[in-house]
């Protein structure tokens, strides 16, 4: 859609028809719904004072990305919006080439507008780097290396901080703190008390006006200090909604030609009273009644998450140096339900998991047991620490890794597919994996138990309810489930084992299964009580093939000596999952147990 | 050694006795020298303020600690630092309890302080965590995250800025910028300038005596304002050599009760004339005579890092879309000499591999081929941003990774022992090797022709020369190096081909060796044909076992049905691996070739 040369009160025709449109798509079919809803006046400013053909446009995370979606010849196919084969819910290349950059993570927006700008003026062009970033993200380190060199280079880039004073959940961390001070206002005051005292004390009398003066100078030079100390020059607040206010000042940004922040203050929520200002309830949803915002009942099954939170919640009843942080998830992750009985046991330290891991080690080395619950797809921002400050020390962490394996419509920046891959080779870590709601609850009773860094994963939603009786984990110990009469060997890991359930019970054969439930230490002995009995081996896990589950057995083999068995893996190839309905995705990958079936005796 | 109590003439005394000690020992076995020399009377306050046997003393990357060591019952054992089966050169637990954790890759000092900070309250504790930081570590986004909780909990917590205003190269970034303002004052001037004018237009005549103080009040408020926007008191700048300056301020920040930064302004290689105030050169030494500084020769062997340098130096002319970066190590990765040469295509980021990764990332999109050299070990930082930034959109960004391998004296925390592993899961990766000298110029050659991400990875030190004379790579594909006789195949990758080529020759038989030189894509087509001559293969590669290279092969064995095939990994075991002379931790783990020899027919 053109807007260019648009009056305001067409634009804000144009505002009113895409929240009307995101309002009508999101109800029926779920996805991220208040930032976005937040960012429209915004966005509308963005695409008329830059040339989305030719300014690079970079929206951190993208999660509010749908009105400029709408804007750049999505209108329709917008419908399909997180499904699969239909569009993705975060900015994607490959669908469009108004969408300059894939993101899904958090704060990689002003390190690709840096190299936007480094790009640009090697290129002598004079296309100028415009970002959209949230105050959640804010909190992660990457925004500060980014910005320390664009302050230090001075490229032309602007960057507008969509502030919604609440990121994904509500705000945390001391920069938060500062942003809200500075939309209250309240910047001025505690900046100026110092001065005013100053001038209380020293000022001749009669010199009222004087220091009246003083204050507004004050004023002139203070807002966004911060950023300024930083080389990033600071335009605002200004309000994110009026649009003639944004694009009067993205003008006067983008003539600068050097990095300028320019702080908007923004509703979440906007457009849709009962969502307008809420928290995480209304950052990402499933389908709603647009009358009165109530959700259409999904699933009643138990999420693994909710197994995870109150196994959680009794752990740290029975154990008072049980400790713990999520970055940023708080409910997504089930933390919050620790962080509200423990607070001063449980953190939400915002989007930062360098920092949750390496300040949770320094608490296992002061005694205490922490667990760090963060999905997978974000516990690899955390890596290099996992490694230098955890398993060097061989400190007793726990890794709780939700959202392992697919995760559905969020799609490729969000699959957990790698946590295994990235772990398995670090001394000193011990990977286990839980089957079940009832196998979960246990896992943690006997993380517990451990002196060593350790990492479980259980998957998006639900696992199914399994036949086999829940039993207690012993360290390097895998449980065979049953036996079987064939030369045929099922494994599978974690969420994997109801997979394989699955699958014999779908195959003529009576087949023998194994729970590894350890993939380090593996468990050597009972592979090699088994390689006597059955040669033909397959493996399902939810996770990526390469180095992975399959890898791990083939190499304990090795080391056994032993080479006559034949190892199928049914692990993930090596591709990115694209988004979609799990079922769905998987069907394409060829992984639903019906699929998996006929590839057992091929 | 005590030193409480002492006067300040007799801690001075301490300081040059120390410093002795350092030049002494350092000069004779190299190790780290100008950040530790400049850092002997800020240990000295910390210790003499704070109880190295309760509070937690925190050195930052912690090459800064020697004086530490001498200070806490090493004085003796000093001699051994670096040296294998020694004392280690950063802190480290198990050798020390005055050691409170492992540090070797910067930036973690603050989180550790934060979760200290934690446990101490809630143990109802009167500890107070004290760290030491330089002012290079201050780029990394790390330290931001832990900053961002920290001055929101207001945990008491002391960071000592030890500024020498460089880092290990020269100082970088905006943040680096500041902080020199402050140290040389013109922070006020700066900030004072917008005032000033503001005076001089509003303030009517004859107030010059108001307006003088009026200056002097903001000096009052403004200094450390970017640390106390961010909720963290700041104290300083103040001189890092002067001992009473020095416990007096901590004794102040002690008593805070909240977290304070001291800005310490000190000079590197302070006490050694000739290293006074220099910048990377004696950072890190090897042995030198004192009397001139001149370094005692080594050998004189071309390394990896200096062949890269001048490959790429090579490529940069021929192609002008060839760009890069390094992260805060120019002349350790050699691209010095390419910042030197093309000051608009390459930078020096800092300590900052995220955002490294991300911002190319963003210029391989505007068609730059970026070239990222950074130590394996400290690409493990970027980790989340090759998958989710570089590799989803498949961009045709090259890692070249130094130091891959045993690194030798640093140990632990810096071997290059896990890319491979971390690297090989991801999809579109592709991860070859050169194996010389001259295939490590050809690597680059080629990596510049792929349309795919790509890494490769090259020793500390030096290759050896083969007799195999160098070919070029084509993708995907292994280079058989000679055939042999008996039912062996050894299979080396990178800097293990030469290992397999030593083997050989201390073999009586006639074995064939396949240089793999792609892990991935790997060879299919050659394994299999080999697989028909040979059925025993062994492993050579200077990496990780699990998930690594035999495992790799595993899996193409694996997918192309050959079972009959027994591989031996010689790569490394599942455990961490000591600082020493890189021959003497190879012989301690079995890796020589004559120790490798024997286990071939084991």
């Amino acid at each position: 859609m053109e807007i260019k040369g648009k009056s305001v009160e067409e634009l804000e025709e144009v505002a009113s028809k895409i929240r009307e449109r995101i309002i009508d798509v999101v109800s029926r079919k779920g996805g991220h719904f208040s930032s976005t809803l937040g960012a429209v006046e915004l966005t509308l400013g963005m695409h008329y004072v830059f040339d989305v053909n030719s300014d690079p446009f970079i929206f951190d995370v993208s999660h509010q990305c749908y009105a400029h979606k709408l804007l750049t010849n999505r209108w329709e196919e917008f419908e399909t919006i997180r499904q699969f084969g239909g569009l993705c819910g975060f900015t994607k290349p490959n669908e469009s080439n108004a969408d300059y950059f894939v993101a899904g993570h958090s704060s990689t927006s002003i390190s690709l507008a840096v190299g936007a700008a480094k790009s640009i003026k090697l290129k002598n062009q004079d296309r100028v780097p415009v970002v959209m970033i949230g105050d959640g993200s804010m909190s992660a380190g990457m925004v500060y290396e980014a910005l320390n060199e664009l302050g230090d280079l001075k490229l032309p880039v602007v960057i507008i901080l969509n502030d919604n004073e609440m990121s994904i959940a509500k705000p945390i961390g001391a920069i938060s703190k500062y942003l809200s001070k500075i939309l209250a206002g309240k910047f001025y005051q505690s900046f100026k008390a110092r001065v005013d005292k100053f001038i209380r004390n020293n000022m001749p009398e009669g010199t009222t006006y004087l220091a009246k003066r003083l204050e507004s100078s004050i004023k002139l030079i203070t807002p966004g200090i911060l950023f300024e100390e930083m080389g990033i020059d600071y335009i605002g607040p200004i309000d994110g909604h009026d649009i003639e206010e944004i694009i009067d000042t993205l003008n006067i940004a983008k003539s600068m030609q050097k990095p300028v922040i320019v702080h908007a203050k923004t509703v979440k929520g906007k457009g849709y009273k009962i969502a307008e200002g809420q928290h995480e309830h209304w950052h990402g949803v499933g389908p709603f009644n647009v009358e009165d915002g109530e959700f259409i009942k999904k699933s009643t099954q138990k999420s693994a998450t909710s197994v995870y939170s109150y196994s959680l919640l009794n752990l740290a009843k029975k154990y008072e140096n049980v400790v713990g942080v999520t970055a940023a998830m708080p409910s997504g992750t089930g933390v919050d339900k620790l962080i509200e009985a423990y607070p001063n046991r449980f953190w939400d330290v915002a989007i930062a998991e360098q920092h949750a891991v390496t300040s949770m080690a320094a608490m296992a080395k002061e005694g205490f047991k922490p667990f760090i619950t963060i999905y997978s797809t974000f516990l690899q921002r955390g890596f290099d620490q996992i490694i230098h400050d955890v398993s060097i020390m061989n400190l007793p962490v726990v890794f709780a890794m939700d959202r392992a394996g697919i995760v559905g419509n969020d799609g490729e920046t969000h699959q957990g597919a790698f946590d295994i891959n990235f772990l398995r080779f670090i001394p000193n870590m011990i990977l286990f994996a839980p089957r079940d709601n009832e196998t979960l609850e246990n896992s943690l009773e006997f993380a517990y138990t451990l002196s060593s860094p350790c990492a479980i994963r259980y998957p998006r939603g639900s696992f199914k309810e399994l036949d086999f009786k829940a039993t207690n984990f012993e360290l390097g110990k895998a449980e065979l489930l049953k036996d079987g009469n064939s030369n045929k060997l099922f494994i599978g890991y974690g969420n994997g084992v109801s997979k394989a359930i699955d699958v014999e019970k779908l195959h003529e054969e009576d087949i023998a299964i194994l729970d590894l439930r350890f993939i380090k230490p593996i468990d050597k002995n009972i592979l090699k009580t088994l390689s006597d009995k059955y040669d033909s081996w397959y493996v399902f896990s939810d996770s990526q093939k390469q180095g992975g589950v399959a890898s791990a057995i083939m190499e304990a083999l090795s080391e056994l000596e032993i080479t006559n068995i034949n190892i199928k893996s049914f692990e993930y190839e090596d591709s990115f999952i694209e988004h979609g309905d799990t079922t769905k995705v998987e069907e394409s990958l060829g992984l639903l147990a019906k699929q998996l079936v006929l590839l057992v005796d091929k």
